[in-house]
């Protein structure tokens, strides 16, 4: 029989991390002698559990001892970490650990030392000096860059979860259309003050629907206010935004009266084109010939953005960043400090950003469509809370919510 | 060979008419010789034609007259309607002639006669005396009733396009989430407001959904302002409206918070409980123990409402009426003089009441699922408008439009 | 400081029942000490734990021993339980005990009884010699009877979490379109064939969409192997079944051509017309008039079937039930023994069904419509599991993992 | 009063293009006058028309004919296409004609001459001969290009609209899930054989549903029988067959038992990192590393493929081509000879390549989604048909409608 004792330590209780853990060491043919269990008596106190583990085999054990590292699990007598080096550019060595957007620790020379730029799906590069890690994703890797691998000597801590009066809590439930919104944009209004109270900043990630709905004068509002310290989005976003600011329509469509406009389909083609005669959004800008409109106010208010193409754009407009792993870089570049993230009406965007995101920025996805929310739970944004709803009237709401008149 | 000849008058040709009736007579083995066509000038003008089809045995020709019927073509030569009586209650005789929905006359006695209450899939009920002629539905049916049976000397009056102008044209175009909701909600105030001109009644039927997503308080507003003339909608609609009253929850939700209260999913049973022990909706309003919410304002504004019951109803409450036959013929004595029928949040009792409107009464449905409105057309009711968007925000919006206060 | 010491026993490790259990106790201002902890050793034994809970004031206990009664918890010294006699028909002595559809026992005379016919919702009604309690819905309530009120003195059994072997167990995770379905429809076979085995019923409760995507073949091979022990469905499966089985149509469309026939909507009315000169399903079947299709092998092969009326019906066909009170009731009968419960393509009847049911009797939810699936979940139906597919597909698979030959 | 004549040519009225017409003259303030109008009098015969249009200035005019010629209407005395040079690279000249992916001719030098390369929302450059057109994006613009600008001299051809006996007709009248889906599929597969006999090419775009829903089996046999002859996809799809052909898994869930691997969240990013170890999808499966799977099935058999890359990309694969602009480049290039374009389970690629498509290639979206059809249409691709279904099945019955056995 093979044996190994592992502890942990936090709030398991009412994380659910401990019954995760049993659950996973008897569903593997491995039984469980708990040594110790101090069951913290009150809320903020942690827990602490010693847990004996017996197998048959060797190779069972270290299958469990593996799974349960994910739920917070370390050995008694943890080792250092396996570090390999890269053979070539853009592929990590063999057996190489691989992240999840979690707050992970790994242990060097007998410390532990906590891994930067937490980020799902990349590896973890160790410092040459050895004494810091950071997530990296495969592209970067570089032939010499030291990897770790395996799974001995790395620790991750499960996000904690939303507390009962957290109104979060309960949306994130369940992704259903028939919940009252009213106290949900309250709680997204109060998180986006706390956020910048904090001097974090907001990060807005939306589609062109947020146009087409006839939200845009409500997102420019947001801007206005500093509600908004960032935007990513596709060509289509700005594309559309500068077709309702020059045209009046947005695919076609005059928004105020929502009637189709005489070959209205034309005009974001003559709106790509204009701003291509201009060299940018910015000169157009600076030039008074783009006078309104989202792109608009984040140039005239100082807001960063970032266009990411894709392989549906018309045009694209200058600014746009055509090659996808040049914008996942700068995507990368640019969230250092994001406290929150609002998506909003754009399946691929939202997924993208949300596969950069470490698990402790909060992220809030709006869209009509409940498939969205799903899907980007599914690929494993866990701190993600959705709400169903029309584009236009939360972004109206959450205005009304924040003190700003919408015009 | 047989021939036949047939005209057709009106507004057959912006009405795409035309082209339908000569499709239909090429796809089936008949040849057609336009013998007259003089198109109106101007939009306003009516049109005419007149058609010779030529097939080479009569049953092909049969096939193709009643096909063209549908399309407000008539023989020149046209008969009496077919007259047969029903032998058993509720069977209508083999050959009977099943309505649409729209304008129909049938010849009796060489005279065109309007057909009354028309609704689709019913048959035509002649008078002992044959003057006049009424759409009845099967479960009506008594034996000795006169029925009409084939398709000669019936004709159809196919509902007129909307007009370029109708921003309900647009709306109707395509169920797309994508759309300026502002333009549509104007709209439909317009259109709210121009029914209580013309004295007609505005119908609203409403599911459940109105009052989880926190826009009861809307809705009393449109009762108490005189927008709703009519409601229709099942058990829950009424049981989660009182449940909100008595307890401030909806399914259990604290709707101001949007959290789910204490032993909350109790609440709806409690209050149909109550609303029982005190014998019904009315009495338990007359004697104070209801003070707020839909089913108050309907009570205390002399709103008529009915509440249809449905096998997955708790209960129900004492108003609901359980025999789902006796509930359609309670709302067809109820629809007479409705101008348009607002359906929210409810796809059973839309399709119900979809079923029973005449093509003329305008029919705007809004939910936030698109395959609700999807399904809506697909079983005939074309003359219904799908909004796709969050119901609360709808009815906010809509108050607002039609300049009453939301608290 | 007021006191009370509860305790609890079984699977509440990895149910997750203690850390809900202390959740809600601290969640609550109230205290916990955990005074024995007996966790089992391998995933077969039971757990034991006595928590000792002290709060400021009695309602703040009461409120928490209430609420983790949910969990499974009881007090050392339970009381029995309390009953009131019901004043009026149909209505519940205030206070009465709400019901779940989780097995449930309680405390008479000292002794605890299990309540037969589990089922959400309901009452606990005590019989006369009070030996025995029995869920019963709110309109089955005569004045006289004895009915449970508060919570003392009843004990709930949460529902085990199925184990990791289990295919459902995944399936029930979430409901997503992006998931293998052959090892799905395997299960769901090899569910069937044990509870055939077992001796127990396999209901299937079915939508018109059936018929429509051209499965009702597939479906009437399930019958006639004893695959369906009972159908519960609309009159609208019935009537297209029958549209079907008479015409070649569904909703007018040919099922083998996939084209719509001449006049095809019709089809639908003239095939109600016929059975209702028949008398019914079963006459035209007698009569040889009927000689097909899922009705017409539900006659032959014995499976009794309940039709249940709803606001939307055409018709109905003689056989339906156009009470929806008096259909729950049928139900009520019919449904003792069913092991597994199939809802296929039918919203309303799979959450009316769903109501019905003990948590005990697996239910499996078939439906291209994920909202379908969330809408069942939320009303409590915890043991559903959700295969968002296309129902023809599914039939036909699991014909082929049942081994019969589709035709 | 202004005045000028048109005359419209071909099989205007089943298509319903003169009543358009008509609509549009009379919308817009506009008097006609049907000078001529010869009907054919069967179905293969062209019509004539000839029809004198009257406003009161020389704009309301203009305006109406600019509409009217994207039904097919030219001027009775068509002037030549304006042209102009283009001043910079990337730029259109002002007034540029915008396409649609109609067949399209335009006017030079008293001769109409067909614009190749038919795409929407391009340009027509003219070949310095001034002989030639053909539609070019405007990323594609060089300074010099001639570009057509203004809508005389340019004449649409719209197309046809489908004929009665052709299912296709039927499918695309609306997007619902309640349709009988054996018929479909026999169209599609005749559609096939009928492409591969006219020896067009079967362009396939493909999302990684494919692979996560356990049809990856079935794509493969229908490469390996040639009904593959180009392959659209992005990362996602490659990665997840690849990480099935090695491990098993797609996404980390074992196909064949629907259960979660263990570990199983890695495996994509393991698959990744081996190919990348490699230097490519090729180089892999020259050296047996890769030996099973679509990718490999499109190698071994010589199926040109294209990556196409997206910011929510995990790698990517060496063969991804990153720069959205460079993707549609080769995509235009590769699209030449293709008859029929099959798009499943990516709203992304279908959309990308839905744009670059002219309207007479026969298009078909196969999606469990509704909305993702409902937005292909939305965006112009009218030849779009769509099929609402779950994809395994779907490839599954397709195979068998073309006599593939599927092992």
């Amino acid at each position: 029989m093979y044996t190994e004792t592992v502890e942990i330590t936090g709030h398991f209780i009412d994380s659910l991390l401990l019954p995760k853990i049993l659950d996973d060491v008897v569903g593997h043919d491995t039984e469980f002698d708990i040594e110790r269990l101090d069951v913290g008596k009150r809320q903020q106190d942690p827990s602490y559990a010693r847990i004996r583990l017996t197998a048959k085999d060797a190779d069972t054990l270290e299958r469990v001892l593996r799974r349960i590292r994910r739920h917070g699990a370390v050995l008694v007598n943890e080792e250092d970490c396996g570090i390999e080096t890269a053979d070539k550019d853009g592929v990590f060595p063999d057996g190489f650990y691989s992240t999840t957007n979690q707050r992970t620790e790994i242990r060097i020379d007998g410390r532990w030392v906590a891994v930067d730029k937490p980020e799902m799906d990349c590896g973890i590069r160790v410092s040459p000096d050895r004494k810091r890690g950071e997530c990296a994703p495969i592209s970067e890797i570089r032939a010499g860059d030291l990897i770790v691998v395996g799974h001995r000597g790395v620790k991750v801590e499960p996000a904690r979860k939303p507390s009962k009066e957290d109104a979060f809590g309960f949306m994130s439930s369940d992704v259903s259309t028939e919940k009252p919104k009213g106290a949900i944009v309250r709680n997204i209004a109060d998180c986006f003050r706390d956020v910048k109270y904090r001097g974090q900043k907001i990060l807005v990630v939306a589609g062109p629907a947020v146009v087409h709905t006839g939200a845009a004068g409500h997102f420019v509002r947001l801007i206005e206010s500093g509600y908004v310290n960032m935007l990513f989005a596709g060509n289509a976003l700005a594309v559309h935004d500068i077709e309702y600011a020059l045209f009046g329509t947005s695919l076609g469509v005059y928004l105020d009266r929502g009637m189709p406009a005489e070959h209205g389909h034309e005009n974001h083609m003559r709106a790509i084109n204009i701003i291509r005669g201009h060299g940018g959004i910015r000169p157009a800008v600076e030039r008074g010939a783009l006078t309104q409109g989202i792109m608009h106010a984040c140039v005239s208010h100082g807001v960063p953005f970032l266009l990411a193409g894709s392989i549906r754009d018309d045009g694209p407009l200058p600014e746009v960043i055509t090659d996808v792993i040049e914008a996942q870089r700068k995507m990368r570049e640019m969230i250092d400090g994001v406290g929150v993230a609002l998506m909003i009406a754009t399946m691929l965007h939202s997924i993208a950003v949300g596969n950069l995101l470490p698990s402790t920025v909060r992220t809030i996805c709006v869209d009509i469509n409940p498939s969205v929310v799903t899907k980007l739970a599914d690929r494993g944004s866990f701190q993600a809370h959705g709400v169903v709803t029309d584009v236009e009237s939360f972004l109206r709401e959450l205005c009304g919510e924040l003190g700003l008149l919408v015009r």
